[in-house]
């Protein structure tokens, strides 16, 4: 149990990560005084919205890849690639709000380490399912 | 094992909630006459849409503080907690259907029990964490 | 651990599922002309962003369920539901590409086993709560 508070914690900062990004979305309503149920008619509303829903999008990507890599291989690693996709994704969302152009850093640091997550974790189950 | 019974209950009820949800978008699309993949054009459509995505946004909050608090400290009040989200987000999503404004009361209530379930959980595994 | 080998692989596989229809939405904004973060002006477009997203909607539905059913009653019963779900969804998401009414047939048979894990985990638990 106590092999995996960091992924734990991880885990919750991705939950505070997402609320932070929600917050900003409702603060960017006010700013520019769209409210909801509306969801366009700004730009910096638009881009905020979509930095908050991309980031949505990856979470089944990036949770289950996540602990299924610490569960089945190493929580360190686990948590230390945990670590760089909430920076990626927090380079990203800064990006965005600034012009959709500037979400492409973050965006790439965050998909790399996603991915080194799914597929380092398939990669190791397929191999203890043949080698066991 | 069986002391997480009520735990699994509670995320499976969050599951028929969400399927509920989706069921009540499909019947407003019917009742006011605009078909996926429109999302927009009827404002009851648009509040009902948005109910249910905004409960969709706080499923990466919920569903990972929910276990984590359950595993690291109590199943009985994840279990608690977790019914008042549900019943929260229930309360919102009626409020929300009637007028935006009425969605206040049921998100007040989900986001405290997001929240302690949130906090809880990081609390109890730091403390964990420094103390073992 | 090593009877949810392949209970892992299917999550797995979902994560690549939902990173393959994201990437067909990047392709289709290529294609039609519409960038980020646009959301409408294109049928087609409009489509492929509502099949990606329905998909993520049933994400809370699908990988709770599919993991309480594994664990609560059958790995080897969640796999092959798990498995019938991933083909519907891709059946469901190319139908869905062609025609907004082409998307039931895949649809329906994703809801058909998202509904034997969620209701099989559900009743496995409820039973084994009143009998132990």
């Amino acid at each position: 149990m106590h092999s995996y508070f960091h992924v734990a914690i991880v885990t919750l900062l991705t939950a505070l990560l997402c609320f932070g990004m929600a917050a900003q979305v409702a603060r960017t309503r006010v700013k520019v005084g769209i409210f909801a149920p509306a969801m366009t008619g700004d730009p910096l509303l638009e881009r905020t919205i979509r930095a908050h829903l991309n980031t949505l999008e990856w979470m089944p990507i990036f949770l289950p890849s996540l602990w299924l890599f610490a569960l089945y291989w190493s929580p360190l690693g686990a948590t230390i690639l945990g670590t760089v996709w909430i920076v990626g994704r927090i380079v990203y969302f800064i990006g965005y709000r600034s012009a959709a152009k500037s979400r492409s850093p973050g965006f790439f640091i965050q998909a790399l380490a996603a991915f080194a997550l799914l597929l380092g974790a398939l990669g190791r189950i397929v191999y203890l399912a043949a080698t066991t």
